[in-house]
């Protein structure tokens, strides 16, 4: 590794349901972002986006090529990054690369999605359509996934199902300190049970919400980070890894072998170890995929999450405080700015910046989930020298 | 630039009407990749698709996923890399940046896309989703753009208009000898000439048809490409860079700054100027792409590219031989595949492995164009040592 990758700014919208297409909140975002570093547009050399779907929800494509236009940083090299769900992961990955690579000296990440406008059903069959097309023709959406593995990981771990509405809980509390989240407020474990079935055993709580939102994040080498600012944070280390197209052919699918593999990159990449780890963003998507987050990346031994989360040892003020800024669930998921608001938490939160919602924290991780597993980045970020 | 990035294997399916979905075009061409270069699946690292639209031409997204179980590389990490039209030069890019950064040691780049299941309105409107909004509005499509542009250009230089025909001319006679060709017919010039108008003053021939297609490159560390073969390319130089979304607020629409600036920063990386280019592949999606790129890339003055065509000079025994592959004007171009296509030809051309269309070239240049101009991708390949 040549070169050291800083983060010298960073910034999110309001995320939830925004009178505003994709373009406008990645340009707000994007702006944000400049001048929360203090650097202007023609310094950016590439400028990435990180978007699933803006051509299936908006009838927009080339959107990075438009933002490059709005925030008037040509002839920065554009370039949309995809990874379903995971596309902001991918993007601080893609980042990363253009940095380390020497490709690019100032790097724009902006990730962000437009969904409110569709219907619950439409935005639900727009995800989908990353499933393998035999299991999508049986009607097996993404939360039907989340169902059978949630009940799959309660049976085979005596876990109680109350351990998984703990994880909202803890979630919606912790977003309420986040004034960017879809949701500030807290729900309590009686209506986490009580709400209404969606995927047996998983109901409506379980789930994030539908959102439109924008984050940014800003990248340079080291030696450029510090002419602009003293307090940056640095990527200690990325993984990326995919697991089966087919979600049926996992032999556990309890054990998500995305999250493991691109998990041991990142360590090996940035010399930590799970126990150097004081603060995570996880893809909370589902309440279930927290604990198989925290298993396959070494937080928690296999089927003992669901334990650490009801002895409180993720909370705020517990040993691994796990989503700090709300998660997806309090947070709300706009499919490609989710990774990127991830790391936007890590940034603040290894800086010293998250207000109400600091912990004490040197060393923090993301870990950005697309489909149901189907690909996954890790990314370690600490505070730089 | 730390790490030499070298090219060690490439394919491409039959470009045409294809009785096969984008994931299956995609492993066709990744696979005969591998098989090409003599590397086994579990070695590929990272694995990236070229794909602009996967999700509206056929309502799946997540292909990178797909194609990573198909090829049996998992867990290597998978992206989309999408930059609409100019989506495979994307990913050339973004396969240098992942190997020479120290990401991945082995990085697979397929570029695809399947599109003739779609009437050609129907094609053509998801192509214009990348227009400006008020453009789009108006009903400009990336057609109308070429259309007034040969205007400009065909009035302003006094170029005749039989100039333009004869980059159809010779277009299709190299791609009667390239078996991947959509097209392997010559076409003389009174059949360009005559062809339906579409766009005045371009008719018919002066467009590539609607395709499907793919194609697929490997790259490595030069030092392990060592280890599989002695006919190697290296990537000399590679640059990226974008111009306005709105085209009309280009001053001169006949000057692609887009071309002009990734063009600058290949030569730059790699320390050669345009007289050194012994072959290239230009995206003539229009004919009169060919001729803007020719005039960006310093291969012929201002207003000067259509004399050097007439004189024969970008013929196959000319100067500077153009499109030996046929181009996108005969070869066909779905819209991923073709960057990659590109890079494919300048590959099988620097290595001397070009059969019937081989030509004197150690070095050459590959330019694949986003949208009217608004993202490109120039990159410059070589022997290796």
């Amino acid at each position: 590794m040549t070169t050291n990758v800083a983060v010298i700014g960073a910034s999110m919208t309001q995320f939830g349901q925004r009178d505003a297409w994709v373009r406008e909140l990645l340009a707000e975002a994007g702006a944000a972002c400049l001048d929360d570093a203090g650097v202007d547009p023609e310094s950016v050399e590439h400028c990435y986006v990180s978007n699933m779907a803006s051509g299936e929800f908006e009838g927009m494509t080339g959107v990075p090529n438009a933002l490059a236009h709005d925030l008037d940083c040509l002839p920065a090299y554009t370039q949309r990054v995809d990874q379903t769900s995971s596309s902001g992961g991918a993007g601080m990955y893609a980042a990363w690369q253009s940095i380390a690579s020497g490709a690019s000296e100032m790097t724009l990440l902006v990730g962000g999605e437009k969904m409110t406008h569709r219907s619950t059903s439409e935005a639900t069959d727009i995800i989908a359509s990353l499933t393998h097309p035999v299991e999508y023709k049986h009607g097996v959406t993404l939360p039907s996934f989340a169902g059978l593995t949630a009940r799959l990981y309660l049976d085979g771990y005596d876990a109680p199902r109350e351990s998984l509405g703990k994880v909202a809980v803890k979630n919606h509390k912790n977003g309420v300190d986040n004034p960017h989240a879809q949701f500030r407020k807290e729900v309590d474990l009686e209506t986490v049970l009580e709400s209404p079935i969606v995927a047996d055993p998983l109901r409506l709580y379980d789930f994030c919400p539908i959102t439109d939102g924008s984050a940014a994040l800003l990248f340079c080498p080291e030696s450029i980070a510090k002419e602009y600012t003293d307090e940056y944070a640095v990527i200690a280390g990325v993984g990326g890894a995919t697991d089966t197209h087919v979600v049926h052919e996992r032999s556990d699918p309890t054990t998500m072998n995305g999250v493991v593999e691109s998990g041991r990159q990142a360590y090996e990449r940035s010399g930590y170890d799970p126990d150097d780890i004081d603060v995570a963003e996880l893809h909370d998507m589902f309440t279930i995929l927290e604990f198989l987050q925290m298993e396959g990346l070494g937080f928690a031994e296999p089927g003992k999450a669901w334990k650490a989360t009801e002895d409180g040892r993720t909370e705020r003020d517990g040993e691994l405080p796990i989503n700090t800024s709300g998660g997806l669930k309090s947070k709300g998921h706009p499919l490609g700015a989710s990774g990127v608001a991830q790391g936007y938490e890590i940034y603040k939160q290894v800086l010293g910046e998250a207000g109400p919602r600091q912990v004490d924290a040197d060393v923090g991780l993301a870990c950005n989930v697309g489909g149901f597993g189907n690909c996954v980045i890790t990314t370690i970020m600490e505070a730089g020298a």
